[in-house]
């Protein structure tokens, strides 16, 4: 017998649309063709992982030393939690050593684990819409209720709004930045008044929510934009992220955990996380792509190739007729339904994908009204979609 | 702040206690040189990797095709799946198809991901005792508990007093064959026994309780021992398991769920298990892992070395005077807490620390009174316990 709460939640619509559209565009491109099938559905990136990677992925598979595919501490070889710390140091301009980092199987088993350990039944996790839907299950997990605010008309941070919804029931507040799927950077002056108002909450409530900032797209962001780092400004704040997006690893499960090293209870966070990591089953992250991570970390995919077809998708939407939010960061473009479809992203989206178009309906993100293109596909890909969205925005 | 329940589990006693001996056994060796600390704390399998397996972790090395560690499927590579499958018609002797199975994050991840996908808050999953303590956190994940019933005198199944704990809240019983900590292989006969009692259980109640064959040790049997297939047997049988321990993989969390295709509810049940990996975090099993199983799963380490140690370390007990079950698989050897000591293994346990033993109390296995040795380390460490533990048993 499948379980209640399971049957009803997996053929809801929202953000399963993701993945069902994922595995209906394999199905649409056997039948018809790669290059009849225009699939911006899932965040897959499209660039090739650098070279550096790649030569770390032969040396480490060189190693044919005693226990190489071993156990190690839950939390991670202590040289790979030390690489990664380095690179922390230098994101956030602060000294940050090893014992602050859990690595993680990705992003999501890092926020999987985090939450486990800050969210009591009955708690609430506040973030800015539109948002990654799969938070909802991450939150919904550790019997939390996730507490959707309204981001400002530019998709920036509402810091009044989340003011307003703080509660002495609030673990936790996530942002994203570049935001999936908005393409939104924070800038610092957002992330400075978020960080006084969780302070403010702190202070008079005598529970300070964890800022968890998820930063898998950190890297990729345009025209000279840098995502503002966050330990210096609030105590509080968690990094959860991973290599699948900056180095095109998604499929390898390789992410962390990093809490900001001034945190009052770091120590005590970060032992509940190794704790969790192991009770939830994920036990470690990957042996073989953690030392992976720790020889490439500082690599890079080219982002400006990311840069080239968001505009190149832009002018394909402005073409059609499709307003859109103008990203500073990430692969996605958030695109406003056409007039005339009452806002429903589903139908629409099911019309788009009747024109062999699959992208993402915006209620997954929270945002009805709105859908999500994925630009992280080839140009081909991009620029021959340029006739079926005009044909799709101007059909019903 | 922390959550309540994690704060409170975190540091309690118990199965805790594995990892615990095993990071402090990394820091007393590094104090007192390897020779001198016999650390049979954990499963961490000694003997290297088949070439088989090295032989594809260099094949794919080499494979830097486009995506190739991108997203697949949630439920892994269709290639890696029939892999699997073709496994389980190999080991189970009826014919199972990829469909029928889903990749996983170890047997660990695979437990997680089922559970999830089948307890409803409240529902009860049964497991006879000594068992794996780990399975405490995973039914609790899922707001489930976990039922310990009491195994024969030898650890064989007690299939009569295991009828007597189902009820309508039953969503599961695990079996773990051969047995972590027992080593006991559950005879054919046992294995009807218990299924005929579930066939009758679901007969009366309407609900079938999911038989949970959790088998990462099953290639590990000694004296020409062979573990019985489960699917031939009882249709709600699922099989979850890992390349962990029969290719000393545990490092590289690489397993996978296989629902029994006779399973009346087998697609919606691999339907499910599809989405909690995703929702829970896991998202897929770790791509280059897959591709490694896909090539290796048909090869072997040489597990009668494990039964050479095994004979080894229990001459060693014989000589110490201590008691212990004859195991017939896995590697690890259930030992009762000599006579002198009240049954009280956690003080036990900490008396052979000090004597430089390492291993683990049989109170997070369900089973107070005893201790748990995972001989899966080098003879070397096996042979030069001797006076070690001659001393233990002999000293209070």
């Amino acid at each position: 017998m499948i379980a209640s709460y399971i049957k009803e939640t997996m053929n809801s619509k929202g953000s399963s649309a993701i993945r069902k559209m994922f595995e209906e565009g394999i199905a649409l491109k056997a039948k018809y063709g790669d290059d009849k099938v225009f699939d911006f559905s899932l965040g897959n990136p499209d660039l090739d992982p650098p070279k550096k990677v790649f030569d770390a992925i032969k040396k480490i598979a060189d190693d044919t030393s005693h226990g190489c595919h071993g156990y190690m501490p839950n939390a991670g070889y202590p040289q790979v939690r030390e690489a990664m710390a380095q690179k922390e140091t230098k994101e956030q301009g602060i000294k940050v050593t090893g014992n602050c980092v859990v690595m993680s199987c990705g992003a999501a088993g890092a926020m999987n684990c985090l939450f486990k350990a800050v969210i009591n039944p009955g708690d609430e996790v506040i973030v800015p819409a539109p948002f990654f839907g799969e938070y909802r299950h991450y939150v919904h997990n550790c019997q939390g209720t996730l507490i959707e605010v309204k981001s400002k008309e530019d998709f920036s941070i509402d810091a009044d709004a989340i003011a307003a919804a703080l509660t002495g029931k609030t673990a936790a507040v996530i942002i994203n930045s570049p935001n999936n799927p908005s393409g939104r950077v924070y800038s610092e002056k957002d992330i400075q008044a978020l960080a006084a108002v969780l302070e403010a909450h702190g202070k008079k409530s005598g529970r300070y929510p964890y800022l968890v900032c998820d930063e898998p797209y950190r890297a990729i962001v345009f025209d000279g934009k840098k995502v503002a780092p966050v330990f210096p400004v609030y105590k509080q704040a968690v990094i959860v992220t991973s290599f699948a997006k900056n180095l095109s690893l998604p499929g390898e499960r390789i992410g962390y955990i990093c809490v900001n090293p001034v945190c009052p209870d770091c120590a005590e966070l970060v032992a509940a996380c190794i704790f969790t990591t192991r009770t939830l089953g994920y036990v470690n992250a990957p042996a073989f792509f953690q030392k992976v991570a720790a020889l490439s970390w500082d690599s890079a995919c080219d982002y400006s190739l990311y840069e080239k077809r968001c505009k190149e998708m832009m002018q394909i939407l402005d073409y059609a007729g499709i307003k859109y939010a103008k990203p500073e960061g990430a692969f996605y473009l958030f695109c406003k339904v056409p007039d005339g479809w009452d806002d429903d992203d589903a139908a629409f989206v099911d019309h788009m994908k009747e024109n062999m178009i699959l992208c993402a309906p915006g209620s997954g993100f929270g945002c009805k009204g709105w859908f999500r293109i994925a630009y992280c596909v080839s140009e081909k890909t991009i620029l021959g979609s340029k006739e079926a969205f005009y044909k799709a925005a101007h059909t019903k």
